[in-house]
């Protein structure tokens, strides 16, 4: 049930031709499915998290397009920040925020149903460099920034979890919003973790 | 009266030798104070943020040894990551955990009450390199591991963000209760990012 619900989201945003999860068009993270399950560890991943974050999909889900705008709205309040989205002299790109944010959307539904496999840690290091110079306007033939500063990705941890919170009130109460809330920080921390991965070796580029 | 309360609760832990904060002793972060508002935008701190941690600081601040136990709790599950506070033989080093424990606590505690300004943003740096090898085991002169991979330090935002959480609802409720875990979200964030930077020329510790 929860399975073909996100095969119908799926369809719905998978519309780009940047997402390219699960394909071999993905490279293998550095990072293996050990170090993935030490980082889980840190985070306090739970078992019934992937439960949790599977209930919390049909919250999220039809509003996945507004949690996009939401994050583009904060980010749109700071020019070095919504630099990352316009053209590199800081012009308005929209075919670039355009292309992007069913791509964006898409990780949100993921971030709920997909399992934590070779797959997913491949596609959570892509989306790393996909910030940074490796890969960075790449799938959109994009002309922007050259990358965005590791130091934006790890902060925006807080309003993609904050964003996510506020959501699953509407589906959840007392402990259970609490438990599945809970899921939801230590699935963002994972992810942007692996993100921040890809920015080891560029020290110029935190 | 915030204030005069922090002085107090300071007198309670400051007694490890090497909690510096604002002293000489503390290096200046090469992150501006320009550079830190830029990341505190990104993480979506607000202005009433200050005054919300201020009143969360009596809720969390008689438990802070307690927080302290329960990520320390969560850490010991895993060896590889009770490691890092442990001899480098993985024997257990309980003069180290006795040693950074009210460190630790204080932390909580300075998070809630203290300006954003230069000695935090250095304090925040130096917490940083203790993590790694530029200072690990220094302010304790501790036999331990020399340094804590990135990659653990970043996913441990989660369980000190939902730490908080839980706490939090002892001190609030409603709106007010989400606004407030909003801000420790966010502080968490911003401070766990100012740490990260100190490992950018180091991805042997990633």
């Amino acid at each position: 049930m929860t399975h073909k619900f996100t095969e119908v989201r799926m369809t719905a945003y998978d519309h780009s031709s940047g997402y390219t999860y699960g394909t071999d068009a993905v490279p293998t993270s550095p990072l293996t499915l050990e170090d993935l399950r030490q980082i889980e560890a840190a985070a306090h991943v739970q078992p019934g998290d992937a439960e949790l974050l599977a209930r919390a999909e049909p919250i999220l889900a039809p509003h996945a397009m507004e949690m996009v705008d939401t994050w583009r709205g904060i980010l749109a309040q700071k020019t070095y920040l919504a630099a990352h989205s316009a053209h590199p002299d800081g012009q308005p790109n929209p075919e670039y925020a355009q292309a992007s944010k069913p791509r964006f959307a898409q990780w949100i539904i993921d971030m709920c149903t997909r399992e934590r496999d070779q797959a997913w840690l491949d596609y959570q290091y892509l989306i790393g460099a996909r910030h940074m110079t490796a890969a960075k306007n790449a799938a959109d033939g994009a002309d922007s920034t050259p990358f965005v500063p590791l130091r934006y990705v790890l902060a925006f941890i807080a309003p993609t979890v904050e964003v996510g919170h506020r959501l699953l009130a509407e589906g959840f109460e007392g402990a259970e919003l609490d438990a599945v809330r809970d899921a939801w920080t230590r699935a963002v921390t994972v992810a942007v973790t692996v993100w921040a991965y890809a920015y080891r070796d560029h020290p110029e580029q935190f």
